[in-house]
């Protein structure tokens, strides 16, 4: 919020709500999970159900001849195997992003990279998750070792970025970052080559 | 998981994780925080924090001269205000997510629309909410009354789909859903209209 107008400000001010008692309900490995007690602009007491995490990184890694590489994960949430770009979470809070997103793409598919694009950030879930997460595009890619941590299975493969768009456009990949990192890489190449 | 190749079950029998036991630690308005046991494919037990979400749905309405149709919310979660499309939670776990598409878009904006396009689905938040958000393109618009909640405030504003795409791409909107439901339905058109 360090970058705001005046008149975003003010929209601030007339929004914002008031944290008056913040409850740890679990400290967890990868989250805490909190319940805040607020003032909202109205005057009123409301309860916020949130989940604090330290951020995390994907990175859509473009080979040479446009093929994107990525992966088959299980999630245990979804109790589904699904198709993702390389991500994973930092290993602090105060990391350098960019050195986190280099570390997972090596780890997960061996890959190094002497290009790093960033395409932005998001929060996946702002209604009730403060989980920022970078995303970058990764060209320049050299093959390596995988470094995989013991209980992590991931599949890797590659497809020609077109083909990967088409399949977010016919629902193939559920996962939001990952839909988000191929059309925003897409859209990145498209304005870099007009 | 209803759909799968003979290899995508091999696959999914391969990296699934079995559920052993599962704690709920918060039943919330909104989440229902949880910890499981669950036992990973090399036989080890693993800990799995997660957030259990009804669903929701999103929407990017667009006017017949091809604005889109977005709002300025407060997200306590990351005490921000930020630019959003038209979104809700569902109901009730079996509401039609066409249902809560339209009812959202007409509570929020005033607008109803006679023209609904699936644009897909997506998980926001794969590792650790089971939250599944239904994408939805609303064209043929008619303005009408809007219908908030008493704790609801927010502001509605148009622009040009191709000036939310730059947007998107110069990062002002931090928002997931967002960006994705702008450059879903930006590949959407390009489709429609080659």
């Amino acid at each position: 919020m360090c970058e705001m107008t005046e008149s975003e400000r003010r929209e601030y001010e007339s929004l914002r709500e008031i944290p008056l008692e913040s409850t740890l309900i679990r400290h967890g490995r990868i989250l805490d999970m909190r319940l805040d007690m607020v003032r909202v602009p109205n005057g009123n007491v409301a309860g916020r159900e949130l989940v604090r995490h330290l951020g995390a990184v994907c990175v859509v890694p473009l080979t040479d001849d446009g093929q994107v590489i990525l992966e088959r994960q299980y999630r245990y949430v979804i109790d589904s195997v699904i198709t993702e770009i390389p991500a994973g979470k930092l290993d602090a809070a105060d990391e350098e992003p960019l050195e986190a997103a280099k570390r997972e793409l090596r780890e997960e598919t061996g890959f190094h990279a002497a290009e790093w694009i960033s395409l932005g950030d998001f929060f996946p879930a702002a209604a009730y998750s403060d989980e920022h997460i970078r995303l970058f595009l990764a060209r320049g890619l050299t093959p390596g070792e995988r470094d995989l941590d013991a209980d992590e299975l991931i599949n890797v493969f590659t497809l020609p970025l077109e083909d990967a768009v088409a399949a977010v456009m016919r629902g193939e990949y559920p996962d939001a970052k990952t839909q988000m990192g191929i059309l925003k890489a897409a859209e990145y190449l498209r304005r870099e080559n007009t």
